[in-house]
């Protein structure tokens, strides 16, 4: 365990027991924000998991996606997440047996090895690590810490990842609007703020997205559209209409609804890529298909989610929706638990 | 003529002559670069435009779209090269007779209302304002002035401006990347990459423009898009790969086929809903359309500007289509006059 330059972050530890308990961290970084829980190691291996599980504490800090905010900033908030938890806890960095990182921005094995070489150094040195996309966090949250099936993830962004039992992983979409995640968020509400300009310009037909978006943000005028989107750069600002766009399809406008069924075939679409590529229903496997995010979470007449299941199950009727019941962070934690006990 | 704090851009003035020659000033404000040129009023009030154009001076700066940097800047920007126009043209601003400012940036009255109360402020009381949308230039530059037809940009961005020849005006598209400018090079290059994109991960069909766009960026996977993709905001370097999307189809590649013929029809559509909306060809009139923009502009097999023609004659056979021989600061400074003779 090397001095590091904002060592004080760690000072909590002179008050701590020099031998704890071991315990298992588990952290879901995300765009928005990053969330660290401490689970003990002493678990039963074998069987069903505690129920509640025995969770020791939970921190929680801000963005750590080094797209994002820099990789300086990402990996203070890391480690301050990880400090926090471990102080709640009444523990410290001499108790962890391992570390599951799940985090938004990892998409290439150099973003992985470099998260691992910092780890390596803030944590000594038999602590096991698993650095991880924070889609695989999902998964093992609906899962259990089991990495098998496939994710869904539809919130600001979107992505679908898998793993088959024997360790291979697949993905699809996750790369941003730019690069056609049009079942994300952001992608529905991009369409309808697109199909309000071309209804004012006469490219497209009438909707009630106009009434409906120019109404929520306050503005007398398509043409005020344009200022107002480019104002703000922000992704989630723009995918907050999401709802609108909901309320106006449930209302019977033809484009919201086409919006919203052209999305449910791309969300689809990503997750039968997957599961194609991974064989994960060959000779009627059923496999658990997790489903993640505010756009699948609708709990309305229009519902993404229900829609999109309907559209997979089409294909794949082995597909086994699951809604975690716990957070991604408790998955990441649950995966990392799995893997050490494999391990021993 | 007030004092401005940046008043030393026009100390060359007192070393002009007091009642020098009248001129008229023409801007054409884009994102990438300001050109001003000043041509001399006295031109025959009609008959042919002298050819070649007495064309006094011209000068360049930086942007000055004031989305992109900022109203302090973009003014700035424009103050500057107005400076250095009249002083290459040894004259002065007791010299301006007419100024027509076209800038890109310029979406809503509110736009137009800020940018002709600060030309007040800089020019003597007398002088005659015009400020316009950078397209509206463009059209001009096209029709030596007249504000008549229908003008299709297509570079980086896309946008279709139309005029009645008793001064009613329509627009389509023109609202950027977000809001559905998909005939765009920065659309045609986006679609280009999410096709990329979706072959890699199995969601679409296997494209040329994998191996093309991947060569031409130095870049060994598809994951590694994403990285470059989202390490510069810049559009123009998303538009910058159309020639790699126009080679690919033109090596008979479908997927990039299928993104020009689409771009096509979207770039078609906007005229469509302008002639439409001014009802321009009513009676079977023909209208001046001015093609304007590196995309319509590719002299090669595929030839993105003849299809688009092609598309809109078949709705409208009565349009006529021109590429403008001079620039359009030029028209700018020729709609400045046009104007300043007609009040006269």
């Amino acid at each position: 365990m090397k001095r590091h330059r904002n060592g004080e972050i760690w000072n909590f530890e002179s008050q701590t027991p020099a031998a704890g308990a071991g315990v298992i961290l588990g952290l879901d970084g995300g765009t928005t924000s990053t969330v660290c829980v401490c689970l003990p190691v002493a678990m039963p291996p074998a069987g069903p998991l505690p129920n509640p599980l025995p969770i020791l504490s939970r921190a929680v800090a801000g963005c750590s996606n080094h797209n994002s905010v820099g990789e300086t900033a990402a990996r203070e908030t890391l480690q301050e997440v990880m400090a926090q938890a471990l102080s709640k806890a009444c523990s410290s960095r001499a108790a962890v047996q391992a570390v599951c990182l799940a985090v938004s921005g990892v998409n290439h094995p150099m973003d992985q090895q470099r998260l691992l070489d910092w780890l390596r150094d803030i944590f000594p040195s038999h602590v096991k690590f698993y650095v991880e996309n924070d889609a695989v966090a999902a998964l093992a949250s609906g899962t259990m810490g089991k990495l098998h099936g496939c994710v869904l993830i539809a919130g600001t962004g979107t992505i679908a990842y898998g793993f088959t039992e024997d360790g291979r992983e697949a993905r699809a979409a996750g790369a941003g609007p730019i690069l056609g995640d049009w079942g994300s968020g952001y992608g529905i509400a991009a369409q309808a703020l697109t199909a309000v300009m071309r209804a004012h310009d006469g490219r497209g037909p009438q909707t009630k997205l106009t009434k409906n978006i120019l109404d929520i943000l306050g503005l007398s005028s398509p043409d005020e559209l344009i200022g107002w989107t480019y104002a703000d750069p922000s992704w989630a600002r723009i995918a907050a209409l999401v709802p609108v766009v909901v309320s106006s399809a449930e209302d019977g406008d033809e484009v919201a609804n086409r919006i919203l069924y052209d999305s449910v075939q791309e969300l689809a679409d990503s997750v039968i890529a997957v599961v194609r590529r991974l064989r994960l229903c060959d000779g009627g496997d059923t496999f658990p298909l997790v489903m993640v995010g505010g756009v699948l979470e609708a709990n309305k007449r229009w519902d993404i989610g229900k829609e999109v299941i309907n559209c997979i199950s089409k294909v794949y009727p082995g597909a086994d929706p699951i809604r975690p019941k716990v957070e991604p962070a408790v998955g990441a934690a649950l995966l990392a638990w799995n893997h050490y006990i494999k391990e021993l």
